[in-house]
């Protein structure tokens, strides 16, 4: 088969400096592509991921010199007079549209839109990245609660806005928050979810809509879902959106079950939302995607693997009645030192604990770096795997021989520092035939130094130990013991004591929706649609976005603001 | 309260070189700390861990000069007569300790072991690791399978073991292979667990016992349970006992679901095993511990949070009715290419898919370095998240704007090498008002182009855009719709087709358990005490441990072996 090779009839414009709303842009590409005689279209800003989608589309953009802040208008048609003639008609196309979209009389301004609604207290905020900081601050001076969809924006503007939002109890969703369900109604892209006693605190929005659709069609549904922006949980940012919505959640009464979604978090910032979540006296799923869950259940959190199973979990969650006390535990008072056995029991623990536990020391390689640099010594809370081969050479393994265990274990119980001391004892053939009568009268010992002694024990009642016994014997001496890691790591969970937090708390009117619109159009329309009311500021960029009259702008308002002073 | 120094009466000795058991070392030990007036004592092999554990306990070695292969023998004592009256009676204890051990005549080589007991299949091997491999290499010599406990086991020489073990489809369980059920028979350290329809895969000792216990507990059974040791899924030894194992359990008739954990190992060899699971027509339950999960069912996979959750969903899989097919889809005959608007589903995708197709890129930042360099191209399997910065600026998000979506498309069904595309529907509010009808054409132009077409729609049935039409016309178009990531997931893990497998089968009675028993007599034991057949080995290093006569004997072995040739 020949190939038929694309007319060459092509024509372009380009507009320097141009702004148009994106809407308006994608309508009129539709418009130039849909004239009789034209075959493909492109209105775009000539940024370098546009023209190279418009170079893989066919269009030789060889010649054309355009600058990614430049509006790039170009045609493909059958004829030379066709593609001409369709230019020509840009201007008027682009009218049309302009007409259509200013029929009402709006506010140009957020302080003019707060005049026409004065109850709103949500401000959306959708203008391109480089004009979005400045209206998300003219929000909070208006002590309004921000949804700042627009990416591009910087971080340290993100930084800047979130703190000042939490010193007067106000929320920043975002910046790139394409998401949030207040009181039943959506913000932004946002799906009709049925309304319910799950609430969502999401640092990704796809990721949002996904867990919400799914709870939805589980039969389960939100009470409130905040998104927090795809940066909230990295370090700089330190999590505070989510922090102010977790808390916001806990003291609410619709909500009964809490979902906590983010990419993969740093690692300090997931620790203080685990604790946070911790001491929530709710149950939490987890899903940071694509971070190893530390278990499935660990006291009132549950993590989730994969969208669909966390909101799998949160709906049973929410279905079922409430069966354990969430009634707080004393909380650690001291370090936790581990002295294991078997690896990967102490593996495992490490990893359950290292998300919340900081600094954790370990001589196994984890995820973290806090390697042991001397194996003897344990500072601050300290994960010990006495199997690993530095400690079995020319010795036997402490599942035969405790002696070693018994040993650390005096220099643990003798440690102040110490207020948990972990524990395992691997039963079975081939293991030492009474671990639990060498080892409890040091437990004892430990106990009557005031440490807390929690060990797992691994084995069956038929095995030759008698695991009856051995519990027995522990228990008896002081141990709290289970029978999985698991179980130990929800012990400390339960535990972990709570988080520093003296931020206002947030508040807002829990009773239908009242917004100003700054940005896309579509998301004002879709909050009237879903019964909220908005006013829709109709916003143009200052100095018509040209780059240089817009420094001088912001030159002369900071001098007016010093000669102020 | 004042402190008291501990006594100072302390007196040592220092064999050189000495070879012992350890279980021996460890009853010296214990008879000497129980000697009237003695408080404290140690025996063992003068490494660094050891001696510094000794510090650690009081004794004072700063005087001491010993080497890592001595034997320090030291006792800490009331008075200065009774410390040297110890010492004075090492040699009586250790000749009533040999004398106890020595009772019966017994073979003193491998091979005068499986001359009294040729029905032995098995080896256990746990003899101090220098001397291990050699051993090893006797029993493949002999065709027997090997459970090799020793650990301090180079590197190449368990790759050199397990790449002749496979071609004489021979198993080789470790170096450091602590535990092993073979026809309800534990080897090393095991516990007596019920024997059922469970059988277990496990690169973790500590971790097989776990597992196997907590099977036990839930009500399950344990049909074989096979350990690997801990370097088996590390990148150079390519999981090839892993593979083997896996292999035999999808052949076994008693087998229902299988087991299979690990610590995290290389994504290479992750991806090899998972494909080697998810064609073996049962269901597999994985715990790569502390490795993102790539979501919780995909396909006949399930995977595990944490060893009791491993655990719970291998019991409850063991004992449901099986409720899908599982027979071999079509499989994958070229690239996937994924197309995503939103962000959050494009990365749950590629962190799902990451450990089974390779090389896979993407411009998201996640677990591997296989980032796009040129977002508009896509080499091998990609998922393009499109609703990256670089493709927003300047134009309409693509859950809006639909044409960027539509461009990619027709650049993917174009390519030969592609097979199935991967895309996204987000509904809602904000969205495109029909995305459907606009992707719909293209879609089926894929279809007619010989693609395979997947997506996942993320919406509710009150969403404006009508979730039902929106899917009905995308299925009519000829594409599978899902309502998660994780269904597509599932869709193209069912589809992954066969892993290269083509080593002789690993084949052993499967009734009684005969074994050969060279190291620790208490692996005998308690083999027999579990109604096993055994011969232990009354095993001495060659040359009497003397590294320097060993040297002289291999050098003499080797040019014998030259000599022959």
């Amino acid at each position: 088969m020949a190939q038929v090779n694309p007319p060459p009839f092509t024509k372009y414009q380009v507009r320097p400096g141009a702004y148009y709303d994106s809407v308006m842009l994608m309508q009129l590409q539709k418009s130039l592509a849909e004239l009789p005689g034209v075959t493909d279209a492109g209105v775009m800003m000539a940024t370098p991921a546009n023209c190279e989608l418009l170079t893989a589309s066919g269009f030789d953009l060889t010649t054309i010199l355009a600058k990614p802040d430049d509006l790039l208008i170009i045609v493909k048609a059958e004829s030379d007079a066709v593609a001409s003639d369709a230019i020509g008609q840009v201007d008027n196309l682009l009218n049309q549209r302009q007409k259509i979209s200013t029929g009402v009389a709006r506010p140009r301004s957020l302080r003019g839109g707060v005049d026409r609604l004065p109850a709103a207290q949500w401000v959306l905020i959708s203008v391109p990245g480089r004009y979005a900081a400045d209206i998300a601050d003219q929000a909070l001076d208006l002590n309004r609660h921000v949804f700042l969809y627009s990416d591009h924006v910087a971080l340290s503007d993100e930084i800047r806005l979130k703190q000042r939002a939490r010193a007067k109890g106000l929320l920043v969703m975002g910046p790139d928050c394409g998401t949030a369900i207040i009181n039943g109604v959506g913000l932004g892209f946002a799906n009709r979810i049925r309304r319910g006693n799950v609430g969502i605190v999401a640092a990704s929005g796809t990721g949002l809509q996904a867990v919400a659709t799914e709870v939805h069609r589980l039969g389960g549904g939100v009470s409130q879902a905040f998104g927090t922006g795809g940066r909230d949980l990295k370090a700089d940012v330190e999590g505070v959106t989510a922090l102010q919505a977790l808390n916001w959640l806990a003291k609410d009464e619709t909500t009964t079950v809490i979902l906590l979604i983010s990419k993969p978090p740093d690692a300090a910032v997931a620790g203080r939302l685990l604790r946070a979540a911790q001491t929530c006296g709710k149950p939490v799923v987890v899903n940071f995607i694509g971070y190893p869950p530390p278990g499935r259940r660990l006291g009132n959190l549950t993590f989730g693997s994969g969208l669909s199973d966390t909101a799998e979990m949160a709906v049973s969650l929410a279905q079922a009645k409430r069966l354990r006390s969430l009634e707080p535990e004393r909380s650690l008072s001291g370090y936790v030192r581990g002295l294991f056995s078997g690896g990967t029991l102490a593996y495992e623990m490490l990893l359950g604990l290292e998300p919340v536990l900081a600094p954790l020391y370990s001589n196994l390689a984890a995820t973290g770096d806090r390697s042991l640099v001397d194996s003897a010594l344990t500072p601050a809370h300290t994960i010990v795997d006495l199997g690993e081969d530095e400690f079995t050479q020319g010795r036997l393994h402490p599942m035969m021989d405790n002696d070693l265990r018994l040993r650390r274990l005096r220099q643990e119980l003798a440690d102040p520092e110490v207020d948990l001391i972990l524990l395992d004892v691997v039963l079975g053939e081939g293991a030492h035939p009474d671990p639990a009568a060498e080892l409890a009268p040091t437990v004892d010992d430990a106990i009557q130094a005031g440490k807390r002694v929690v060990a797992v024990v691994v084995g069956t009642e038929d095995d030759p130990q008698n695991l009856g016994n051995q519990i027995e014997r522990l228990t008896a001496a002081g141990a709290v013991v289970f029978p999985t890691v698991s179980g130990v790591l929800g012990y400390v969970y339960d535990r972990l004591g709570p988080v520093e937090y003296d931020y206002p708390h947030v508040s807002f009117d829990t009773s239908g929706l009242a917004a100003i619109n700054v940005g896309l159009e579509s998301f004002y329309e879709s909050i009237l649609i879903q019964g909220g009311t908005a006013v829709h500021v109709e916003w143009r960029p200052p100095a018509g976005g040209d780059e240089r009259l817009m420094g001088i702008l912001a030159k002369m308002k900071k001098q007016q603001a010093m000669a102020q002073q």
